[in-house]
């Protein structure tokens, strides 16, 4: 269990909160290039940690992510006019570029030099990989723009996609670093006694910190098989990284061998986006559209989950996830279709003692399985003291994790998995 | 009037407020049994007294009332799996049986003794009459359990039923103490003068205090007919019995002597759910089906005027209730069909000082009709004080009130009419 | 920009609020004439500045304006019953007239002359030119009635509307005495150069402050033609009128010379209503149906872009006012539809620091055509500050404006504008 205080220490992302101010020193993804599909096309509106913002693609393809509000009389950039290189404000046509300049002033006489005083709040952006990033912080203290391994693999070999959760972050990252739900929650196929989850359902774990946060390992006994070990990593402040690299009987349609992650990311203290991508190991494991569509609808976000033209999945709160009690009955644990919907049916319904979706992490009782959880919160913990105390927090520098890799598999007994997995671990983009 | 210190005093219901902690020392009806139709079927939500909990009847037919959220890491029970007389989590496979034990902990090594260490909040239920009770209060304060008249009549000579309310519970029951505005909310035959309570509408009151709570009397001229008598009994802390024993010229289709009632629960400090029940008062008074949807629909709960899956009415404050202005002109006091929905026309929309459901009672003015209002509050009042001392509170014992009941009738000029109404006060059940 | 305590103080409106005591020193339209359509017609919720009223028109036509809840025991009187002068609660049939006295108190006994210290709260209410006003101030601070010029016109030559803006009342009064404006948000022909607010973007805004608030003047350089001046009149609180008499050639239909207004009326801190006004110079302007649709329609509110049933567009936040992103790129300025859509999309979404729509002015940055909103709000500053003072506020007597008239038109270089419109300045209502 944590204290009330470290609770809303890890839980709230405004300005100016602890937390807040750690994660504002990470680039954080705000939006999938596909939502700001050309330029001068339509602005989005972007809200992350509590700020509200509006992002356009200017003239020349560079993302601008400014305030949603003219600093002239506040009226809202979102119904601005996306042209040459700027948005113009439609209500006394001020103009901005993605610098956050005041390009033009109209309303002021020719002689006035007001334009040149005038900037609206801007953020750096970074686009790479079908993602958009922002960083949020100071400037003097911005790291190099993120570099994952999956982020490097070629186009034909990764995707990307993003749901919309109504809950605080924290308890959705904790569900992504839980590997012990995965033979209960996610257990879709009862009285099946092949898939190495099911035939050990109590994990072993191994927590390893590292600069960019750590690994973790957990152990399960496969019988004459040997031990099915998964490696997973957590990079700060919000990335699980984890792979399906070892054949998995239970699920033959995903047998090409990748890596798996989520990036979770504060809108506010009480609503998350999650960034999901997939990236092949190597140049074999090609990611086509058929498979892409397969996968994605397994998770629970096919193309016919989602409320059309939101992130939004139709199985949500409003409907209890439609949950067919007989199903959970007799073949799938939860009654609940989509592994990652089964997991929001979870993590939007920890309630907090306010009522707020925020976990009231005070009650809690943490067992064996919870390690992980346990590390990365005190992990995140020494971050926001790092922060405070005017250090960078751990994980920023992209060269910390940029080669690190998520894998698993079976180790014989007795062989050490770092052995087993050397080329498994070693990056192939 | 109240002041606005004894309004709060009465009006909320939280864990911890007097009015909270007083009506967790009564059993509370929950859930109507047809809503948890069989064993092992899905859980239900339920929130009762500010608290959000959910409700399970097991492999062998008992209810459990437990939190609604595991005490591992807070997911939602309601999700959970019905097995093997126990509630199972579905996020880590926890799981509890009815008296809050943690009967399985598969995440735990064998050796591990956790389990015996964690508990669930569980409340004692109890089943009877078609209503499934609850009770929140200290263990060593449980009074026996719910045990009125009408509760032991067959099944064939009652039921019951249960509507939503948008408003604090106190002046829901405030309503239902209330005898004299049935004279003109509930005129829906304009010009009738044949009802005795449209002959004289500004009805005498007697309250006699009771160890249950009192026996309310109200008197009206009937002309030659001597005096229509009606006796009302409020029991603490929320139940109104009232009776239509006497032949009503104005429903001929209600002939069929019964007592009926209500049970106020408030589900927080703004929303209510009440239970209805109805109750022939003899073996020749048997309800049969087609009676009770006659009668309900004439209350305003028939089987279409409830919002399917909900125990809202169709008639509600989104559209006015569907008042008919023309049909208040001509033949309807109020305009809006069915008596229960009348009153909760008002009820819903007593306005707070601070825009909440809760009724502002420092503006108040209330007048002779008022009396066993003003009695009900004090008894309330009294019932949080003797808590406060340590005391049980008026009525938490059956014995007090297991044998009371109402009736109506004529009384000739000058006579008794406890002499009069003799037989009809005796219990037949 | 404004301090944190002057925005406040201009934009909070509910009694004992200093905006909210100057706001009741004047009287306020608070309905149609066409919401209250027939003598003992169904009563009308209304709720102004905060407080929640009920308004009825009594038997003999005499609108009555009173507190929602009846004294007794706070139910609802907009379900009352409308009749014989008064209008009577259906929970016990109290019954009160438009001048707030209890008429009929039945449930007493006939003895009683509780009745007659019984009062309800009423305002009181004064009905012209298809609008009911009434006034919520201190009777003996009560004004002579709203008197202004169009207010006298002749029902053929004037018509008044109605429109909900969901957003606090100054933000939306700044839009109207903005006229800088008009050359962006309202430019519905892009790469229009006849219109003279799209000649010259920048005008020169002259403000000479009067009795009833301020007459403002901007001048726009119209080439050869000379100077395109136009003379808006603001009145206190919240009144705007604006002048179409120099022929348009951007919109020919629109050619009737007519003046127009807005009167904005707080519903609370965070709603608005929008009375709409025009009417016709002198005899030979009439307004017909077909014309008044069309200028209605022009504005965004004919008569098919309301919900029906209420006063809210359907162009409204929920469906981002149907904003046409191609058509912005082509021929609309915002690729709304509808002169005061536009306002409204702006308005509306003018966001708080607290997130709540209640414009934070504190981050604001004002140029050289805002000289008119500043001038109104130091106006409205002083005008609190004569309340508080125990003086009256600037403008509540109607003579101070009875006489006041907006125009437009050309002047010839070095000509004197007041020379040039002496006519048209002249009322001839």
């Amino acid at each position: 269990m944590l204290s009330e205080e470290d609770n809303i220490r890890l839980t709230r992302v405004s300005r100016g909160t602890p937390m807040g101010e750690t994660m504002r020193r990470y680039w954080q993804p705000i939006l999938l290039s596909t939502e700001l599909p050309e330029p001068d096309g339509a602005p989005v509106r972007v809200r992350l940690l509590g700020e509200d913002l509006v992002a356009f693609r200017d003239t020349k393809g560079k993302v601008g992510l400014v305030d949603a509000y003219c600093p002239h009389r506040r009226a809202p950039l979102f119904f601005g006019r996306n042209e040459e290189c700027g948005l113009r404000c439609v209500y006394h046509g001020w103009k901005f570029d993605a610098d956050g300049n005041c390009v033009d002033l109209p309303t002021e006489p020719a002689s006035s030099n007001m334009k040149n005083h005038i900037r609206i709040t801007a953020y750096p952006t970074y686009e790479k990989a079908g993602l958009v990033f922002a960083y949020l912080g100071p400037q003097d203290q911005k790291p190099e723009p993120p570099d994952f391994e999956w982020m490097r693999a070629p186009a034909t070999h990764r995707y990307v996609s993003k749901t919309y959760e109504h809950c605080n972050w924290l308890q959705a990252l904790e569900g992504g670093l839980d590997t012990a739900h995965s033979s209960y929650l996610h257990n879709n196929r009862l009285g099946d006694t092949l898939e190495f989850r099911q035939r050990d359902k109590a994990p072993r774990l191994d927590v390893e910190r590292t600069d960019y946060g750590y690994t973790y390992i957990s152990h399960r006994n496969a019988g004459d098989d040997g031990t099915y070990v998964r490696v997973y990593q957590y990079v700060l402040p919000a990335n699980q990284m984890r792979a399906n690299v070892q054949f998995n009987p239970a699920r033959p349609s995903n047998n090409i061998p990748k890596h798996d992650g989520h990036i979770w990311v504060p809108i506010d203290d009480e609503q998350t986006f999650v960034y999901n991508w997939r990236a092949g190991v190597d140049e074999n494991a090609r990611l086509d559209p058929d498979y892409i569509e397969r996968a994605e609808k397994s998770s629970g976000r096919g193309k016919d989950d989602l409320i059309p033209g939101t992130f939004v999945l139709k199985r949500n709160p409003s409907n209890d996830y439609l949950i067919d009690r007989q199903m959970q009955k007799t073949s799938n644990f939860t009654g609940i279709l989509g592994v990652n919907t089964q997991d929001f049916a979870l993590q939007e319904s920890m309630g907090g003692a306010d009522g707020r979706p925020i976990c009231d992490r005070t009650k809690e009782n943490l067992g064996s399985t919870d390690k992980a959880i346990i590390a990365m919160r005190n992990l995140l913990l020494e971050a926001t003291r790092d922060v405070e105390a005017g250090r960078p927090p751990r994980g920023v520098d992209p060269k910390s994790h940029g080669r690190c890799r998520p894998t698993d598999g079976l180790v014989p007994k007795g062989a050490d998995w770092r052995q087993v997995f050397a080329d498994q671990l070693t990056c192939k983009w």
